[in-house]
């Protein structure tokens, strides 16, 4: 590894992530019902850290050298926000986690009612398969790879990755699950699509599967660290920071890091996963300043 | 087109269907969560028609001349079955129709509960677009094939097709619509998919663009027709038979095909609709006689 001094900021990658997402957001609900696409709308919109589009990018970046990030970039990448966001809504319906605030505003079920919040969910998750294809497309990727593409999404998305792990977070309610659970839970409810972002942007950027890998391998360390740092919050964090309603966990009798190890061992965990999968990315050649500055951000972050 | 005496049997090739289901079926819940497996299984048995499959490997036929259709083609068209089991799972949720009698057994949610039913659901979408892909390759078609097929089949399944429609046929509830506002909710609701999956079939076997749009039209006609069908079963049809609840669609005040046309006029619009399809996939020199027996079969079912 060279020293580069990298210009790379969370906040600013963030703020281009919004860009592009406002105006997916515009394309994908211009043929909805009205009703339907103001619900899609609300979902897509609040302070989102736009962590997945993000980390996407920042994936492509990592393995063109630092080189510039076209708009076609910015704009596949906000089909992991759709997802992400698809998740969110469903996550919090009265029938699952029941949450009444979350990116500091009303949940989507509370504004538009559960049915509206149901459809406004799925309705995202072909409309993030269409956004990768054509932006894939777009940024000059044949049809092979632009299938590899959604079909990774998809598995991500799916039972393999956030559906499995959302039943068994749910399960966990009524059976509190020891370490290997939790973290099984977590891998599949959150890293899947940490790390699905990062071998998105790497694919879409023509890495080798060893890049991939050291990608893949960061998303799911960077997705514990995430959980961690989640779980402390829900303990710790204001809700007027956090824009959620906290002391849910403890509420909803389930299981957690803090809880397991306590809070100190629970945040080394998450320090130590994160530096480990960083060595790999340095390891495979990757350009990693921007990756290691978003783990920063993740694991330091107040909301 | 010449006369051709065609063995084809509906009966007979929803069973095939139903065989290619049962695989499928293993394969999607193998690395499921236990429970959700179990759920997810549970919506794709019972006693369906397997309209879907049927249709897409009868408009594989139809381009190929009667050919045979290929193991890996019917295990394609499963995804449209795949499809078809989460909407009528989400649709009987206690949130949308709340219905309790799906196929001659309890719905889904009423076994399972309304979160495993929701989650079981959305899981169908992912693995339908993973089936799709994976058998298109087993089928030989190129990366760029196979990406119009999962692009079109999301399209189908998303707010432009069936998530649009089921919106539009809940708000149908409280604000009654006219027979413009009523075909367009089964357009989208019922003959998205309908017409997908004959497009499907139809770009699986390398059809023209005549043949393909030959087949949607036809795919849409029979959806109208199948859902003018569906509202004189709810009015008239037997539970026992039919394996739904009756008088549904009075009880939540929804506007029928029966309700503004009467039973008469309405199924006389069903068939010449048809009639008008079935024409057209003549003129397109497309191979029609399972299709021919596939509307009729639409047309006069009990259930």
């Amino acid at each position: 590894m060279t020293e580069v001094q990298v210009a790379f900021s969370v906040a600013h990658a963030a703020e281009q992530a919004d860009r592009a997402l406002r105006a997916i957001a515009a394309e994908v609900t211009a043929r909805m019902p009205l009703s339907l696409a103001r619900a899609v709308e609300y979902a897509l919109q609040g302070r989102g850290k736009r962590l997945r589009p993000v980390l996407c990018c920042a994936g492509y970046a990592a393995v063109r050298r630092g080189q510039d990030i076209p708009d076609a970039m910015w704009r596949l990448a906000c089909a992991l926000e759709l997802i992400h966001s698809y998740s969110l809504v469903h996550d919090d319906l009265p029938c699952m986690d029941n949450d009444d605030l979350r990116r500091g505003r009303p949940t989507a079920h509370r504004v538009f009612g559960a049915p509206m919040a149901v459809l406004a969910g799925v309705a995202l998750i072909p409309a993030a398969m269409g956004v990768l294809d054509a932006e894939a497309a777009a940024l000059g990727l044949d049809g092979s790879a632009r299938g590899r593409l959604v079909r990774e999404l998809a598995r991500a998305a799916g039972a393999a990755g956030m559906v499995g792990g959302q039943w068994r977070d749910l399960e966990a309610e009524s059976e509190p699950v020891d370490a290997v659970g939790l973290e099984r839970i977590h891998r599949e409810k959150t890293g899947a699509l940490l790390a699905v972002s990062l071998w998105i942007g790497g694919t879409a950027a023509g890495a080798t599967p060893e890049e991939l890998d050291a990608l893949s391998s960061y998303g799911q360390a960077l997705g514990l660290a995430f959980q961690i740092t989640d779980d402390l919050l829900d303990v710790e964090g204001k809700p007027e920071v956090t824009g959620k309603s906290g002391g849910r966990d403890q509420a909803l009798g389930k299981s957690t890091y803090p809880g397991l190890y306590g809070a100190a061992r629970a945040r080394a965990l998450a320090e130590e996963r994160v530096r480990d999968a960083i060595a790999a990315l340095a390891a495979a050649g990757l350009d990693t300043p921007a990756l290691v500055k978003i783990a920063r951000h993740v694991v330091e972050r107040q909301g």
